[in-house]
């Protein structure tokens, strides 16, 4: 297993603060992948209220937020499973699926690797092609799927931002189904697109028993603080994951919350607009300088490689002084210590980015 | 395994809301049992602040929940693991210790045989002696250790609300350590005894390496919804549990919420205090009905056997028709259809019930 650090996802502000003794507000923080407009105003409200509530056990399956999931997904409650958050579903699907053997494209985030060991399975790496954007050959895919139980994909994926065609992982899963062989989709960053049925794979679970798709409110509704995802796979399989999962592992207030967030439309269009416009021009502005290969992002963070002698760990110390946090990147398998990742955030906090970097790559 | 209903565990009060046309404020929940004076107003003040700290992950290991335990507790902190209920932690335990044969004096709380099938452990059940109070014979019990490789009690006991005196559990822990034997302790309401210290097993985590305690804050706090609960054990054994266990499972809420529970030593008391007072009453008043045996209590529920022609089942129906919600017990392994099991509640609630109930029974 790799070298762990308190920085390993992102988002951990507390040891920079007492580090260089900023205070909360004087941090701005890229390195989490959260949606930068903050929780929608209705779901504080809701929460406020609903604190009053929990004197009572949360619904052990959630009912209400997967009715109301159903309704806004168009897709039977039956398939639909409530989580505290992705791991505890990728563990309860590959404990109901006794795998033994996964197939990982890396990068990848590093939680699905923590999955692996804990329930000791074999792992098998499949590197993405850094030359080619992140590229997932399938050909070449093929013969690790017949060797492997399950394959764990993410899109959009996480770090490198690529986002894989509908069309590919369909083809991914089809092949996989013919080797008996599994596959998870990631969609944590999806509701980040504007067209995102283009990309999701959700509506496949009717033609796929290998499929299951991982969901989040975490990111996109900025509740990391909540614990709020849920899964998605055929009736039969959903079920019997409900079956063997623990009752009550989402807490009322997430429930509500969630319910709220999947509800408040016009905040839904804003982020998408707004993340997308930020995104451009963050984008944009990284490219033009000359020290760094930007990778094309497609949701809200960006990939970036330094192309001068500097290391991504020694780039984040500097910035952390400056009270900008990034994501140093060389604990994701497969990506040497040359890269990092940044939250897409506000136009001011993007532009402080810029010049902080632009000042240290001089 | 046993069939399952909406009851299972109390506090589903939905569907006698939806089935009798109540609204929430007309119905009492007796199969719940959580402290009846409600969450403490500080906890109310701190989770309304902190909605706004939801856009942050929550401390991944509840550090600073923890510190502060372990200076309640007087317990070094490296041996204190938190956790989103009970649940979570006995599996990780399980998991971790690769147990195979599980030892359950029952009756028991359905989620550890849940637990147990979960794993695909055997389990081996040991009758509490009915006739004597729900006693544990020690000397009896000795001969099943040796063939298991764990085993599941609580303290105070749940459904019979026995008491177990801390030398027998000691003496237990003593045999079972021979054996090879691990013991969870479930403290879950041990926090209702105003003399706790002379029953829990905390402080015995560095005597016996196969140890491991539960505690909970949802029942004494009045915080179910919210879901948070701890495990103590030897350093070295925490020390592997956190390794293994998942991030972030305790949302940020039930961290903060947790930190002020505990310091609300006035709420502490007056629970204690006035729980004592009213089970007292209740119990009083209960063996002052002719047709019913009342197990001796020792926190904040009571276990009631029905000496009539009438099965628990039926009196809970009828008892919902007036508003009211006992547990039915007849599902708890070791019980026939004649046990429920009451909660104390405030004085006006119990004499709610006592009418009720003797209306009933008449």
């Amino acid at each position: 297993m790799k070298k762990k650090d308190d920085f390993e996802h992102g988002g951990n502000i507390t040891e920079i603060q007492d580090k260089f003794s900023f205070s909360k507000d004087e941090i701005i923080d890229f390195s989490a992948n959260i949606n930068f407009l903050g929780m929608p105003e209705v779901v504080k409200k809701t929460l406020k209220k609903e604190i009053e509530n929990l004197i009572h056990y949360p619904q052990p399956q959630a009912e209400n937020f997967k009715k109301e999931l159903s309704g806004k997904l168009n897709l039977a409650k039956e398939k639909i499973i409530a989580g505290n958050g992705a791991a505890e579903l990728i563990y309860l699907l590959v404990d109901y699926l006794k795998i033994n053997k996964i197939l990982l494209p890396v990068p990848s985030f590093s939680e699905y690797e923590k999955a692996a060991l804990k329930i000791e399975a074999e792992l098998e790496f499949f590197y993405l092609n850094k030359e080619d954007n992140f590229s997932l050959n399938v050909s070449e895919l093929k013969k690790y799927l017949k060797r492997n139980d399950l394959i764990i994909l993410n899109n959009p994926h996480n770090p490198t931002g690529k986002l894989y065609k509908k069309n590919k992982l369909r083809k991914i899963t089809k092949l996989a189904q013919k080797e008996n062989t599994y596959v998870i989709v990631d969609e944590a960053f999806i509701d980040f697109l504007e067209d995102e049925n283009e990309y999701s794979l959700i509506k496949e679970v009717e033609n796929f028993n290998n499929l299951f798709i991982l969901r989040s409110l975490t990111k996109f509704f900025a509740i990391p603080g909540l614990r709020l995802g849920y899964g998605i796979g055929s009736s039969k399989l959903i079920t019997e994951l409900e079956k063997r999962r623990d009752p009550w592992t989402v807490n009322s207030l997430a429930q509500v919350a969630g319910i709220e967030a999947i509800n408040d439309k016009d905040y839904i269009k804003k982020s998408k607009v707004e993340n997308r416009t930020e995104r451009n021009f963050l984008f944009k502005s990284l490219k033009d300088i000359s020290d760094l290969k930007v990778y094309e992002p497609s949701v809200n963070f960006i990939l970036i490689k330094i192309k001068k002698e500097l290391t991504a760990e020694k780039l984040r110390n500097k910035m952390a002084r400056q009270g900008i946090i990034i994501r140093d990147c060389s604990n994701f398998r497969g990506l040497d210590n040359s890269y990092f990742r940044v939250a897409v955030k506000s136009r001011e906090e993007n532009i402080r980015l810029l010049q902080v970097l632009k000042k240290l790559l001089k």
